[in-house]
Parts: structure tokens; sequence; C-alpha cells
């Protein structure tokens, strides 16, 4: 029955996380993953909001990672080589937790409730993304566009990268040149089949 | 007292906008809307699951529309120029119902939750625009990047449409071209800085 309670935070996840995965997301509340970390229900709802929480609030910081990198990337470098530097920055700061991310994925991927708050975080990211490139000087609409579709990017391999055995860097730099290869032509003055 | 109902789902959708702009989204209820629109809860009912899906049910079908114009795109047209042929289909049908959207934009605007909803419907839209790249021959890995960016980028330019003055198709082609001019170079073996 110590009093202190070191990483109450990371304690609370865990328990989520076995809860979660054993009696379903539904089926789990505040008081059970905080008796089954050996805390209190008070001490829940001071590091969270409510138990959905649990699953994305430890992933906040990680759009300020990206957009640092993103504005501290060398000043020759092109807006997409500085979103590669930031997503790679975003893979060093994601790597440790693997484990953890990969049981969280699947969690998420059966609840759209819980989809819907995943596309919304990340949505939050692009603005922040955004703000960066125009920092580098981009202008505003094309910041705009490259920190969604950057985000979007993002997404599909951190998807990669969980279901498979890839290293981050690895498969978001893929990722990066199929966007590349795809919409590269699309700034030339008329098309083929014109 | 006409027992007859023309449209009972444009008339709900109309009269939920207005309780919605004048009561808030949540100070508005499914009977409320069904009294507003001179029809029972019971037909409300019968055409939405609740009050949410009045602001979503209506863009069904949007992604068929971008899908379907992908895949009859001239087979000579790049992945890209196929997409940008859908978001021009895609505008041509939310056109006429520009002033509707822009009033739902604003509603959807002042909640996250219906944002995160938004979000989530966006998401699918991106497997059905990858599948109909798929069937052009595009190869899986990049049809899936194509799409999310795709769909991200049509998001942009949704936004941008029911915010200003400007024709969908020019601020969807504007889009386009600004993720072409970001990623293009991307491809390359070799950043400048290496």
């Amino acid at each position: 029955m110590a009093r202190w309670q070191p990483d109450a935070r990371g304690r609370l996840e865990a328990a989520a996380l076995e809860l979660f995965e054993t009696g379903g997301y539904d089926g789990t509340t505040a008081a059970q993953i905080a008796a089954h970390a050996d805390l209190t229900e008070r001490t829940f709802f001071r590091h969270f909001a409510d138990k959905r929480e649990v699953l994305f609030a430890n992933q906040s910081g990680l759009d300020e990672t990206l957009a640092g990198a993103v504005r501290a990337a060398p000043p020759g470098m092109t807006p997409a080589e500085a979103i590669g530097v930031g997503l790679r920055a975003a893979g060093e700061r994601l790597q440790p937790r693997r484990d953890v991310l990969v049981r969280r994925a699947a969690i998420i991927a059966t609840h759209p409730e819980l989809q819907e708050r995943e596309l919304g975080k990340l949505a939050a990211y692009s603005a922040t993304l955004a703000d960066a490139l125009r920092e580098r000087g981009v202008p505003a609409g094309v910041a705009e566009v490259a920190g969604v579709a950057a985000i979007a990017t993002f997404r599909v391999a951190f998807e990669r990268w969980t279901a498979g055995d890839r290293p981050f860097p690895d498969v978001a730099a893929e990722a990066l040149a199929d966007l590349g290869a795809t919409f590269g032509a699309v700034g030339r003055e008329g098309a083929p089949g014109d």
C-alpha cells in the first residue's frame, strides 16, 4: 500500500489496454481501469478525462515532434524533404512504444467511434504541420494541402508499420515516394488526353 | 393534412438545418425536426438513424460518383489525371446543393463530434477511391496512399469552396496542383542535402 505511485499514467494505460483486450472497450469502466492499476478512480480522472482518452492522451506531443523536426530541417530542403525528416523524427518517437501501439491499433480498429477520434487527432496534426511549413516560407494554401496530404500519408505508414515488421522510416519513405510518383505530374500544363 | 408526403427526406433535412441553426445542434431533437417538417417521428426514423445522420446520409453516393468517374476516365490518363476527373465529377454533383452544404459546414464546424464523423465518412471515401485506382492498374500500395492523399485534398478543396465563391473545379485543380508541386520531387534518388 505504498502511497507514492510512480508512473500512474503509464500504469493506467497498461491496465486499460489489458481490460479493453479481455473485457472489450464498451464493457470496461474507468473505475475498473483504476482498480486494475491499483489506483483510485480519483487518480484516473486526474490523468484522463474518460476511458477513451487513455488511448489518445499519450499520443499528444507527436505532432510537435513532427512539426519541430520540419522546422529544424536544413533550409535548403524542399518542403517534401522536410516532411520526410519530420516523419522520421515521429517514427523515432513511436519506435519504443511499438508493442503498445500495435495493441492500441487493434482496439481502435474495432470501434468506429475510436477510429473517428483518431482521425480527428490526426486532422489537428495537419494544421500543426502546415504551420511549420509556412514558417519555412511555403505559401499558406500550399502548406495546407501539403499538411493534410502528409498526415494522410503518415496514417497509412503508421498502419503499415503496426501491421508488419518493417522499420517506420522505411514504410514512411515508401509512402512518400508513392505520393510523389502519383501526383508529381499534376502541375504540368496540359494532360496527354487533352 | 395530405397523407401523400413528397420528398420527406428533403423536408427533414431542411427542417433539421433550420433548427440546428436557430436552437443549436445539441438542443434539437429528432421529434422537433419531424414536427418542424410536418411529419411524424416515425417517418423521421424511417429515413435517418438519428439526428446526426440527417447531416451525413444525404452525402452518401458521393464516393461512388468520384470513384465511378475515376474508373471511367480515359485509360491513357495518369492516376493523378483520373483523380482530377473524379474530383470534377464530385464537384458537379455538389454544386446544386451548395447553399445547403455551406449551412451544413457551419453546423459541423461547431461540434468536434460532427467533425470527427465527417472525417470518418471521408476516410471511407479513400478506400473506395483506392479500389477504383487499383482497377486502373495502379499497384495496391500506391493506390492506398493516392486515395488518402486525394481525399485529404478533396477535403481542403471542399472547405475552400464552401468558404469562398470560386467554382469547385477551380479550387480542386488548384489543390491538386499544390499537391504535385510539393511532393513531385520526392521520388527522385538523393536529396540535395545528402
